[in-house]
């Protein structure tokens, strides 16, 4: 993993150094104008062959169809198992390019260049790709990539809605792994928002070790070790799925979650009401809510009973315990879980 | 790899045995009367769930369109991670349920259970899946299965010249790897073309260890180890292409192909004359045909341009050696190959 402000281009020497002299780079359009074909003129002087591979933004690119036509591309491209395939986006690019990368040719290189905040700290981390079928992310393999160029530069153009998406999940590695981070973070909290390049850099740069050290301890979820990283993800999966994936971003259901999941982890006594409090004020301060929307609770509680997370029976959750550690596998009661959605959620308006 | 005579039912117990309580069995609907539902029945005996899927038959299945189905079919049968997909079939249920296993959740448990004799010693070891798309075998990944259960009694109703077409990669494996088990092979070919059970059942497990063995040397194809099991392959394979896959089957294709590398190997002094002969002596008592068909000369030679083994430049072959032995990477003068293949071409009709 590569972090730097700037170091795009890099990305293309990188490139040269593991002797790839071919290159697919799966982007959509206003990113290649913003980003990828500079990029593509780096690799060009460096003699690496770029071929751009366009596909739509959003969620709708997750899906077998849109593989398909990278497939295709890839054929035209003649990229074989010398060559890689580039993956300049946010996740939804990384997860459909990298799918297409770990199945065409039975696994050609892929090297993750994200361009969001939520990518560059934690989607382009741990080798996973998806698409959506039935479900969202219900095909996929485990595919790790050569490297990752994270640069903070592309995250100027980045939304603010979609910045705080990030800066869900990196609360969330600190909340779970340390403590320090935490410390660190929330004192940065508004050099973080308003983008200033060093803070971003060093943020990318520790959330990423962390991640990566979770994945490399169980790279096929067969251990359970990467459990950690689910804190706030099963009351956050079934808030967006309840939502049908609109009107809130996966960062903002992530940090509903947490602010829920810490609650009931006060509850059982695993964490502090004080550190519960403090993780609530960093999102908020991120601009994140943590208060359920109003008049899901039926639903959501629903959708949890399904969630494979929550295995049948006992409802089992990944906590966090005192601020910047993690309980895995805790046994709660639904009622419990119910009790505190109540409590945490919106009047109704 | 289990091997044995009416064994399949107890595949069941094997599944039992690894805490598997529900299964999806892709096969089509031929096997699944002759064989699957009676597999099922010994499954639902043994308290293992499952959930036929079929598929039509024939090449076509190796397509997205089919795996996308079979994905709808894991969801609607709720198997998770914790379950399995059973290919009960030749190749393609292989190739298309093993890749649909493989990518499902990122991957659930896999077991083969070939009902041809190809698929007995060659297709299900090693971990290939695979679909068709713009080329053959185009997209797919490596995904060991959990275990292959091969049953000869399914052999019974395979049709003769598939029988034959097995026989082809089982003289192959003894050529490139066990000049003993060619001794055998040769002495048994009748046995073996009149399915006698106990000579398959070791003809099988003597074949499905040659190629464990190399796989485990190579499991992703990267250092080159599974080259030797090309031999035959590079013309056999464009032999196939030419005829756009029909008229001809995979094994004659491959039958022709050694005959033809055979005779190049003597032309360049690594294999000897007598050798050679031997081997097309065998597989013409097999069934197979040792000479190319006429009028494909100048198609096959371009077409094994094209191919990815024979890389830019220098034409690079798998070879036999003295019988018994492989030698990888041969570089050999395309006006070679084409002396070769005139010179062994049927004469025109």
């Amino acid at each position: 993993v590569h972090v730097g402000d700037g170091t795009l281009p890099l990305a293309a020497l990188d490139l040269v150094e593991r002797g790839i002299r071919k290159v697919a780079l799966v982007t959509h359009p206003a990113l290649w104008t913003r980003y990828g074909a500079a990029l593509a003129r780096a690799l060009t002087a460096w003699g690496v062959e770029a071929h751009p591979i366009p596909i739509g933004p959003g969620e709708r690119s997750k899906s077998l169809r849109v593989v398909a036509r990278i497939y295709d591309a890839l054929v035209d491209a003649k990229i074989d198992r010398g060559g890689a395939v580039l993956a300049l986006g946010g996740g939804v690019v990384g997860d459909a390019a990298g799918f297409a990368a770990a199945t065409y040719l039975r696994g050609v290189g892929l090297v993750h260049l994200p361009t969001t905040l939520l990518a560059q700290v934690d989607a382009s981390i741990g080798g996973k790709t998806a698409v959506n079928l039935a479900a969202k992310n219900l095909v996929g393999v485990f595919w790790q990539p050569l490297a990752v160029h994270a640069d903070v530069r592309t995250l100027r153009s980045l939304p603010a809605r979609e910045l705080r998406c990030g800066l869900a999940e990196a609360i969330k590695h600190a909340a779970i792994a340390d403590a320090g981070l935490f410390d660190w973070t929330e004192a940065r909290l508004s050099d973080l928002v308003r983008r200033d390049a060093a803070t971003l850099v060093e943020l990318v740069a520790r959330n990423a070790e962390i991640k990566a050290g979770v994945v490399a301890a169980d790279e096929r979820e067969l251990t359970g070790a990467r459990e950690v990283l689910n804190f706030g993800h099963t009351v956050g999966h079934a808030v967006e799925a309840v939502r049908g994936y609109r009107g809130i971003t996966h960062g903002e259901a992530v940090s509903v979650g947490m602010s829920v999941e810490a609650e009931i982890g006060v509850r059982l006594g695993i964490a502090s009401a004080a550190d519960a409090a403090r993780l609530r004020r960093a999102l908020s301060a991120a601009g994140l809510p943590t208060r359920m929307p109003s008049g899901s609770v039926g639903p959501v509680l629903e959708r949890m009973s399904l969630d494979k997370k929550v295995r049948a029976g006992a409802w089992r959750l990944s906590l966090m315990g005192s601020l910047g550690t993690a309980r895995v596998g805790v046994v709660v009661e639904p009622a419990l879980v119910r009790e505190v959605i109540i409590a945490m959620t919106e009047p109704t308006p």
